[in-house]
């Protein structure tokens, strides 16, 4: 690559995914000309600064995003569409507005009323993360052979979303263009289904008398513990998430729970064919993902 | 250790556990006198001559048994209760019969009239396990540092528990004594509810439409593939042990079912504090587990 796919790139919102995406371009000088980065925290932007994550860094919204050519926003999914309809009037024309939220429908509708024909709206959705979250989580190879979900405005030109696209690549990503009900579909039963039984299965064992709460806790190696890694994430990350994905989420969880209704009276009456029926199912995703190289 | 924890110690199905304990007893041969292996299956007998597991290799169960100082079921769960009583008459005074199922109450219920006052019940659960099996899927180092619970019948003499105890110490596992109906709950909410619900999720992604599906397994690394580990056991195994747990695994299945459904209203009627709470406790019980050193 011998010119910069953005000549000025602005991140809003340095955490894992924003200083990530920093860290990588930091050793990619090459593929964006200025970085400037911006936060409504003080603490926020004293951590990037120290980390060197941006040639300028600014707690100054407005100046920042002005005369980038593309911004990216890092926030939590319920800030998406207030930051992104406050910048859209004061962004440039012909830039590209993207940001990396882990829910679609909900910020599309509420952004559409603010889009600007001369400004292409790209999201690109990074299927990658961590339990952790802040500028000091993030880690240039976080993208590496992850997917990441691009789901263009309609409206959007090919050559915007050829860039993010590109962009991606960069990162380490592989990408998958689809629309945002798919993706929303897509996400939940992949995602925001498992961290919820996650979230869930833990307050069970929280409200178990006090002496069996500490056993569970000497015995999770038994399987538990498999499900308490994805339910150390960010509260108000996760809280963003099912708020916004809520028709889809409660569509999958909907499904989920009657299946294990299902085995329950499986299990109350003895009904030894679907119980081994359904676990002859999960050994054959197992195999597909293995297969897959995804396990 | 001088003397030998047994002259003779007879496993009866030597699978994944039980070619692991044997494994590791051939590492140790001053612990027991002579290692006898049987199965009703000829090729697992095979294999288990094939490992060198055994001093005598034999598919003659009772000739297996009877001259034991211990003998060790290694069988799935359903089969415990049905072979202990077959050959309890046959074995030899003063020895012990123990077993390593993953459920207690139902088998307890069903050996209770068969026991003898001469032979010490000490059965044994080993926490450990993987999701493979068969005589080539076990390893000596199993069952280091996890725990073992003991669950003697109230009338096996204290010699014998004792025996059990260094026993599994020497199998490298840290041990503790508990009841039956304790062990089960447990056990339900430690081990069996998550295989449940992996199981079910498996199933319930298995049941999107074909395009979907695909997607699902390209994508899974975002929280999925963390359930489909354990759903890859084998399934006769988590038949029986879900069809002889079911009132502690139905009791608490309950409770998770309850909490998901107070989860998916308070995601329903947008009440963010429900939705924040549920979530830190998920990240309190990952803290107390990393503190416990057991994550
Ligand atoms: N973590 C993952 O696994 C993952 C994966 C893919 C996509 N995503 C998405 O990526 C986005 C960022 O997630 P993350 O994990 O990087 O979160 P994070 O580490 O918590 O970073 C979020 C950043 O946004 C700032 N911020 C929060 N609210 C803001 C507001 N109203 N205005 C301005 N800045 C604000 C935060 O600073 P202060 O809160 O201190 O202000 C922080 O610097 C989210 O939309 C998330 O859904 C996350
Ligand atoms: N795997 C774990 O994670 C784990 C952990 C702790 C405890 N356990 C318990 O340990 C026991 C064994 O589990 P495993 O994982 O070692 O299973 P495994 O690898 O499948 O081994 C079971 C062995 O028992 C034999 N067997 C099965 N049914 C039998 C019958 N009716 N009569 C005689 N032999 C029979 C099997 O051979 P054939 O089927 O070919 O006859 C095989 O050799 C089970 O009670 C299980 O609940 C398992």
């Amino acid at each position: 690559m011998t010119e910069p796919l953005f000549d000025t790139l602005c991140v809003v919102g340095p955490g894992l995914i924003g200083s990530s995406v920093l860290r990588r371009l930091r050793a990619m000088p090459e593929l964006v000309g200025t970085l400037i980065v911006t936060d409504r925290d003080r603490d926020v932007l004293a951590r990037a600064r120290a980390l060197d994550l941006g040639d300028v860094v600014t707690d100054d919204l407005d100046a920042a995003v002005k005369d980038a050519d593309c911004v990216m926003l890092c926030v939590p999914v319920g800030a998406i569409a207030p930051i992104a309809s406050r910048i859209l009037p004061i962004m440039k024309s012909g830039a590209i507005l993207t940001d990396v939220g882990s829910t679609r429908r909900s910020i599309v509708d509420a952004l559409t009323p603010h889009l600007r024909t001369d400004i292409a709206y790209v999201p690109a959705h990074p299927m990658a993360g961590t339990e952790h979250s802040g500028p000091d989580a993030g880690f240039a190879t976080l993208f590496e052979d992850r997917w990441c979900l691009i789901t263009p405005d309609r409206n959007a030109p090919e050559d915007a979303v050829t860039r993010i696209g590109a962009f991606w690549h960069a990162m380490g990503a592989r990408t998958r263009r689809m629309d945002a009900d798919h993706h929303d579909t897509i996400c939940a039963m992949v995602s925001h289904l498992p961290h919820l039984i996650a979230f869930t299965i833990c307050g069970t064992a929280d409200t178990l008398a006090e002496d069996m709460r500490s056993e569970v806790l000497d015995f999770a190696a038994s399987g538990f513990r498999d499900f308490t890694r994805i339910a150390a994430s960010d509260p108000t990350m996760w809280r963003d998430i099912f708020l916004n994905n809520r028709d889809a989420l409660l569509g999958v969880l909907d499904r989920f729970s009657q299946d294990a209704a299902a085995m329950a009276d499986a299990i109350r009456s003895g009904d030894e064919e679907t119980i081994v029926e359904t676990i002859e199912r999960g050994r054959r995703i197992r195999r597909s993902l293995l297969e897959n190289r995804q396990a």
